[in-house]
């Protein structure tokens, strides 16, 4: 008999138990929901027999790596239907991702979109046979011969045999196919799914190889689940910065520019601009000093840095080391250059803290595949800051710097969607970072030491730490639900050492400071997608690029309307007034489009009673009202940054 | 008999008359003063002979090329010092320069700066004596024999003789030098003198050769000439930017970023961010829409734009054609990318005028040793515009870009200081441009017209233009008398057709609209080094780093203080208090040379009477007044831009 330890519940069962027959012993409800297992920490299949006393613990659906064998085993069910529907196709791989699964198949003739209605539907008819799924392996020799047919499993084949192991497949019904696993029991176990899309795939990723037909699908065990996932994507792609920016000529791109390297339209550098002053007043406030500093820099500024030998691959390298006298590169981060100016002169423990702000342009030398939109970029401005103080006003600077961070998410409404990241290096990847163990062992304490002081609730993620210390990352999800850092707060104790950045303490010795990198607001460009998807591009008013339109009920209201018009400019709204010959109807509708905050229409009736009428892109029609009243309402909504 | 033509008036001289001798005829002052001479508008030296009729003009010090002829003889009477000072001297060249002349020599022992004061005095002597300067030629191998211990002056009669020319030689007294003149006639000819400086200079400016001794030095006609040319040497020396502007801690270099890459430090980004969003919001008024557009691009922009062929080598590139895919080059100039966005979407007569502005940041890849402060730089910032507009709108918009320039050089008092420059193409230079010769004429005779019709008092600079089109620079000189373009308006009619930016006309005709690059203050580094120089760092009040100095007479006064900042920060102030322990006066004068507008003092008296004592950097003492007197005036100083 085995001892088996279920969330801290010990159970025996006899040596030889699958991992199944355990869930159905706990529960058929449980059995049916049942994907796959955790076996002392490590993911393993059902089907498992236990041999020895192992804590086990059972995943469905709601587990990560439930989800991927419920995927993954759709992915199977996709396959055999396609075997069915399509004979003579040759099969590569078909692996669960992200939010479903895909396979990549290569069709004796490419099929189109609409063939899918038709997969889907076998997919089904699969799931109401119950197939039960069989796992079984065979030494090299006999798998070859078992999948003689199919090109890109023997190539698989291959490679996996090379170590002399057995391959392993999993069967349903007259569909067999190579895989390591986990898998559900049977096909019945499966429930609602769809496929949803149809793209092109070189096999193994590789331009130089043939292109595949690659089917997408996802699949929940309820329908209602997927239909929301479904909407929510849809949602998502309407919200897509990517595509919205665009629509409403935030920003572009030009094939002749190159990929990576956004182009800020008037709407687009508009908002960049307002941000760029609020940072940097809100910044000037808190007793930052603005910088400077060039873009650019011989590579003698980054071997002392670091950034030579840890970060060459993200540089954008000017000149070649073995021809030019001089090589420069430009800039990945701000640090060493705002250092220079900490530099110009000597410097006391009177001139600790030391803040320096900037806005702060950054090259990465990204490769072409992974740009997208404004978020992977080849070329971004951020809010740097670099902040240098003595070790007793560490914890004060960097409960400051955070407060500033906050009340720049909460401004924009973004603090609801954040998570904290502590991001720490990696000891088993000693070659990514400068610094002995005991020095970033004390940099880590001290900052987890802070974190929990200032009661901070974060997760932990190894291995990422910059360079040169630890960080503290800001996480917030885009509308597709993928994870990025935002904004970023390090403590750094080794470039000031690299630097000679001494100061005189108060006893007359030759101290190093302690440094923060910051940034307040994150990178302008990537702060304006998340708006645009936060928003769908109806920006707080503040922010809006247009604030007011301006609408004519007839040509005969335009003069009232310019009086109108030089009032609300001349308090600094940004205004438009559309005097085409359009049907009014037509004008509220695209302004609708436009997202403009606020419509202004003037008719007859306004004329004569010295009003203006007012309607708000989501509210609707706010009615006749004098302007004084209007302007006292917009005016507090921009001046105090609300949110609608 | 001759005819010569003096300046319109035809005098009979005979055959082989000298210039010298036409001068005295006319006058023995003019005589005396003559440097040289334009015969037919050649210089030529006052010893030549006249041999057919023709124009003369004498020369003398008032004339460019006269005071050239005056230093240049300055030098030899110098070389002829040392040779009697340092004997075994070997002599290498000495010529006239902008300001004065130098020589270079490779003495037996290096002197120091002590010996010019020796030098200047033997100088004296020589011209006191009045020594006949004569003029000879030789052949190559006599002239080698002559000169056959001085081995630069043998390397140069070996290259000057290649050709089987003669050599041509000055002779005063025992002191003979290989020279192509022009000189004048005696050494009693020269006047006031002075040796400025002593520096090393390569022989040719070739690092690999050797290093000499340069002698620098100035002379006028005049002694009280030569003693105000001093004094504004020593104080444009005081206000030069380069150095003033480091002084002020406006800005650093730093030798691991590199030459050409100045870091702004708090004060001198100030200085800009304000200048910055002045030029802006100015910018939006006058309509024009801010773009954001990335500082690189694939080489294909480029190649469109023609940059690549007519401006590579002062573009900074990163890659390699013949290895990379893609390879990218940061921007010299921001036009082709404003056009991307223009591109964007389709365009119709209705969205012209269109006005881009920008500010925009622009790389030049210059040589190491032409950088200089704040003015000749690898990277720059730049209030940049570009607007499309019908042919019919080109002259408005042409005045409007050139009334928002003036506006902007009246605001920062820069106004009185420029001139005009109308710079054309060569036509005897084609390679440089791109575009037709009939499409250039037709341009210039636009652009011509415009000038003209707007009345604009301008000179012409052949060769200046841009390689797509004219412009109208506005010049300006910086305090050592440098002249340099600080605004340039561009018409250009040749990009657009490049980039296919057609738009829809009324008659349904796709066009290509006249484009007119300009900038509205120029670039900002350039800008703040002018503005240091014309104010000696003393900036107008709007634009102080620290407007206001709050300054305690005793520690019991520094709560009223705090209560008087806090009052002075809520209306946008920027105030420092200086609440060392220091006597007032110390702290006053550190104030003054930190050159901040107004000191606020409190004492005893200024609390016991609700009161404060103000004083200005340069009016001195104000005398106590109630804080409200003194914001009504600071406020008006400050929002009006006054400069005092």
């Amino acid at each position: 008999m085995l001892n088996i330890n279920l969330k801290g519940q010990i159970k025996e069962y006899e040596n030889g138990t699958t991992v199944a027959d355990v869930a159905k012993s706990i529960g058929m409800g449980l059995y049916k929901a049942a994907c796959a297992a955790k076996i002392n920490g490590e993911v393993k299949d059902l089907r498992t027999a236990l041999t020895e006393d192992c804590e086990l613990e059972i995943l469905t659906f709601e587990d990560e790596e439930g989800k991927k064998a419920y995927w993954h085993t759709m992915s199977h069910v996709l396959a055999q239907a396609v075997s069915r529907l399509y004979p003579g196709t040759k099969f590569a791989i078909g692996p669960a991702i992200d939010n479903g699964f895909y396979y990549d198949f290569d069709f004796a003739a490419p099929i189109n979109m609409e063939a899918l209605a038709k997969i889907e539907a076998e997919m089904k008819k699969i799931i109401k046979e119950n197939i039960a799924i069989e796992r079984f392996e065979l030494p090299a020799s006999e798998a070859l011969e078992l999948m003689k047919d199919q090109d890109y499993k023997l190539e698989l084949i291959n490679e996996h045999s090379a170590n002399g192991e057995n391959i392993s497949f999993y069967k349903q019904g007259d569909f067999v196919d190579l895989c390591a696993g986990p898998h559900l029991m049977s096909t019945g176990m499966l429930k609602a799914l769809k496929l949803t899309s149809l793209t092109g795939a070189y096999w193994r990723g590789d331009s130089t190889k043939k292109m595949l037909q690659r089917i997408y699908g996802t699949a929940y065990p309820k329908q209602a689940d997927l239909d929301a996932y479904l909407l929510q994507v849809e949602e998502a792609k309407k919200r897509d910065h990517n595509k919205l920016g665009r629509e409403l000529e935030l920003f572009t791109t030009s094939e002749v520019i190159g990929q990576g390297l956004p182009i800020l339209l008037p709407k687009g550098a508009r908002i960049i601009q307002l941000l760029q002053r609020f940072v940097e007043d809100e910044e000037q406030r808190r007793g930052w000093q603005l910088t400077k500093t060039p873009y650019m820099a011989k590579s003698d500024l980054y071997k002392i840095s670091g950034h030579w030998d840890h970060y060459q691959d993200g540089m954008f390298v000017l000149g070649d080391e073995s021809k030019d006298k001089e090589v420069f590169a430009l800039r990945p981060m701000t640090c060493p250059f705002q250092y220079q100016a900490y530099l110009n002169r000597k410097r006391s423990y009177r001139d600790l803290p030391l803040r320096y702000n900037e806005t702060s342009t950054l090259f990465r030398n990204e490769e072409s595949g992974e740009m997208h939109g404004l978020i992977r970029v080849r070329q971004f401005t951020i809010s740097e800051g670099h902040l240098m103080c003595t070790p007793e006003q560490l914890e004060q600077e960097f409960k400051s710097s955070l407060e500033l961070a906050i009340y720049m998410l909460k401004t924009l409404g973004l603090y609801e969607d954040v998570s904290y990241r502590f991001s720490q290096w990696d000891p088993n990847d000693r070659a990514k970072y400068i610094g002995t163990e005991q020095q970033w062992n004390e940099a880590q304490t001290m900052m987890g030491n802070i974190l929990d002081h200032l009661g901070i609730d974060y997760k932990i993620g190894i291995g990422e730490a910059a360079f040169y210390g630890p960080k503290l990352d800001i996480q917030i999800k885009n509308v597709h639900g993928k994870e990025d850092t935002l904004i970023t707060i390090q403590i750094d104790q080794l470039l000031a050492e690299q630097f000679g950045m001494y100061y005189t303490d108060k006893d007359g010795e030759q101290k190093l400071p302690c440094i923060i990198h910051r940034t307040s607001i994150g990178c302008y460009e990537r702060t304006l997608a998340l708006l645009i998807e936060k928003y769908a591009g109806a920006f707080p008013l503040w922010l809006a690029p247009t604030q007011l339109k301006l609408l004519p009920i007839a040509d005969r209201h335009l003069d009232y309307l310019y009086e109108v018009k030089k009032e609300l400019d001349a308090l600094g709204f940004r205004t438009e007034v559309d005097d085409r010959s359009e049907k009014i109807g037509y004008k509220i509708r695209e302004a609708q489009l436009e997202k403009v905050p606020y419509m202004v229409l003037v008719g007859d009736k306004d004329i004569e009673n010295g009003t203006v009428s007012i309607r708000h892109r989501k509210d609707g029609d706010l009615g006749a009202m004098k302007l004084s009243e209007f302007i006292a309402m917009a005016v507090k909504e921009r001046d105090t940054k609300e949110i609608k």
